[in-house]
């Protein structure tokens, strides 16, 4: 291995070419990433800010050297002066897994984009950050195995989740709504754990669908052991993903870490089971936080396993739906003119059906030169959150159009009789 | 029966009374409106004016004479000119029934009073009034058979039906519904069904607790047949009750115009299991015209009998709360600081956690002189019947009272200080 360069000279020839590929996928880049992704554990804040301000490859440079802020190499600590990246990224290769960077095409760089603009809003001082477990960090790197491309997969994704201790009940629906999704080009993502998360997998590689597991250990490790066929199906069709590198074990706390990421990647979280007070409420609330539809299936009222989810059902502030089959959760999704089997029959302006907030969103947008997420909300006396989420809604209403400036109103549809062949 | 006055001669004499007692529960009174629900089908707001505006004795002297309008003389047809109203009481009375006139202290008028309020807003051409099987018409008298008191067991009652071709699961659920309601107190109201209805009947009784059955057949009649043994029960510890006389068949359309007694006399409706499309929607949609909160309980979603059950829970429009035990159904239905077991723990102001709607009522509610609920609904700028669901609501907060002019301000309650024994 001494004939490769080492990583402190591979992060010397990387800020050369910085200049002249600016945001590109380098190797150094790459490699930069594969450290970073190792020397300080997902979730931090601080740490990704540090990384987005400096660039990956200053971020190493300055860890490797010590004049990173105390903050920032206190999150890295004895990992600073550890390199595995090389390693980290042939032990990789050999799974046939590979490190996605956010340079990459390849990153569902629009899905993601709500975790950049939630942690934007967190203050300052680390010491009022959010806490690891729940903040909407967004991932360094993401460790993929298997043939798909992650942003093709993610596109028309919906995340099947609930409890281990499933029952019969619970583990059939999940089956047959990630069967039933899958039929229809959707991709299901789950945590790969026992019970509903299983079933859903299941479901999804027995209608030929890809689907997506996101783990809380390295993609070339099984957690828990006994699914190590049912990873092995789903690197052959879909994807394995994690944030951790090879190797790294699926410590407890990185379970909640995870949580975000699946969140995230999906356009809409279903909850199958869930006992009483179970994480189901907290996973509802991130998710929503993140612009992205919370939907519950509902069971016995005498089914312990379905508390947690009428629990979820009765709280009108988490706005849930409540799905029974795929049908229901394409609905709730599925975006319009593309997914919804039924268009509304009777003629519409396309103001019709608009939200409150794509409706005062869309009396924001300016008619001539665009403007940014962040000003339309101002002006629209809502969240940048709900901009974002209602922006590709009002996009494919053709009410809005995105220009380099930013956002604006859509020029009006041209009148039907001037289009005429006459 | 020679020696009994005629119908005709009652009515006169009874005209004779009415300026004496004006709209109490004389004989002829109780005579005429037990001959009035022979004589026309219950449900026509035309008819039910016809009697609000003339008082029932002038009403059955009009009929009889031929001297009402023509719409209203069709309604009755040759019921017209038969007379059973003797013979009805006499069969009630030897049944234990007995029948219960607007005009008696024990009529649940403010229950009742929302079908008063919706029939206000009926037009006037009979053409375009709301049809029988649906129009919120009060009732022009009610049979009860029992030894409670309906104004009082109506008090705190609650509707719990749902599908008669019912699953294991949903007649567990309905009885444990049943008896958790009747051990605190509440009584349970249902149309004494196959299915649903019989399980939450049963289970109050097993609670030893009061139950009505509102049925579309006379209070003397067991249908179903094999409801025998069950009605028996219902009349020894609650009430039969109906608006149709003794001995009158269960005809199919009855049941429809039944099932808004069952909504007006409760606070809300449980619907524990029906089939898709079934009258749930229906149900569901008319309890909640009449200010009556809709609760449904949920099952699994492979259960034909839940499908129904779920249509209600999605759509967003109706408000209807998913409930999974009686605490549930309490804590939507209860009584400010009455019924709900957990008061808010935070010290409160009393605006605090009311509705919209209530905020903007007790807004225009007058410090002196007390109002109409049509003007405050006028002033509040919403539908009487939402004013007349948060008047009690605030009555109880002691926001407001009731005067004989109306609706007013209470008075602030006295500062501490000032009630204290220095």
């Amino acid at each position: 291995m001494s004939a490769l360069p080492s990583l402190d000279e591979d992060m010397e020839q990387g800020l050369v070419e910085a200049g002249a590929h600016d945001g590109q996928a380098t190797p150094a880049v790459r490699r930069a990433r594969a450290w970073l992704s190792r020397a300080a554990e997902p979730g931090s804040v601080a740490f990704w800010r540090f990384v987005a301000d400096t660039g990956p490859v200053e971020a190493v440079r300055r860890l490797r050297s010590g004049r990173a802020s105390d903050a920032v190499r206190a999150l890295a600590g004895v990992r600073a002066e550890q390199d595995a990246s090389l390693e980290d990224l042939l032990r990789a290769e050999r799974c046939g897994a590979r490190l996605l960077v956010p340079e990459d095409d390849e990153w569902p760089a629009s899905l993601l984009h709500c975790l950049t603009v939630a942690t934007s809003e967190e203050p300052d001082d680390p010491r009022h950050q959010s806490k690891r477990a729940i903040a909407p960090v967004p991932p360094l790197g993401l460790w993929v195995r298997g043939p798909a491309r992650l942003d093709e997969v993610a596109d028309r994704s919906v995340a099947v989740v609930g409890a281990r201790a499933s029952t019969a009940y619970g583990e059939h629906v999940a089956a047959e709504l990630g069967h039933q999704l899958g039929e229809r080009g959707w991709t299901v993502v789950s945590g790969g754990a026992f019970g509903i998360d299983a079933a859903a997998h299941r479901g999804a590689l027995a209608a030929d669908a890809p689907t997506v597991a996101v783990l809380a250990c390295g993609v070339d490790r099984v957690y828990p052991a006994a699914h190590g066929a049912l990873f092995h199906r789903i690197a052959e069709a879909g994807l394995l993903v994690s944030e951790w590198p090879p190797g790294a074990a699926p410590l407890k706390h990185r379970f909640l870490v995870r949580n975000r990421i699946i969140a995230a990647l999906t356009r809409g979280t279903v909850v199958v089971e869930a006992a009483a007070r179970s994480g189901a409420q907290a996973t509802a609330r991130r998710a929503q936080k993140l612009g992205r539809q919370v939907m519950v299936v509902p069971g016995p009222v005498t089914s312990a396993m379905s508390v947690g989810c009428h629990e979820l059902l009765r709280d009108a502030e988490l706005g849930v739906v409540l799905v029974a089959d795929a049908t229901h959760v394409v609905e709730a999704v599925g975006r319009l003119g593309e997914d919804l089997a039924d268009p509304p029959e009777r003629p519409t302006i396309p103001r019709d059906g608009l939200s409150d907030v794509a409706v005062r969103v869309l009396d924001a947008c300016p008619v001539r030169t665009g403007v940014s997420p962040e000003r339309l909300a101002r002006v629209a006396g809502c969240h940048v959150l709900d901009v974002l989420r209602v922006l590709p809604v009002l996009e494919l209403a053709d009410l809005v159009e995105r220009t380099e400036a930013g956002w604006r109103l859509a020029p009006p549809p041209e009148p039907a009789t001037a289009t005429g062949r006459g």
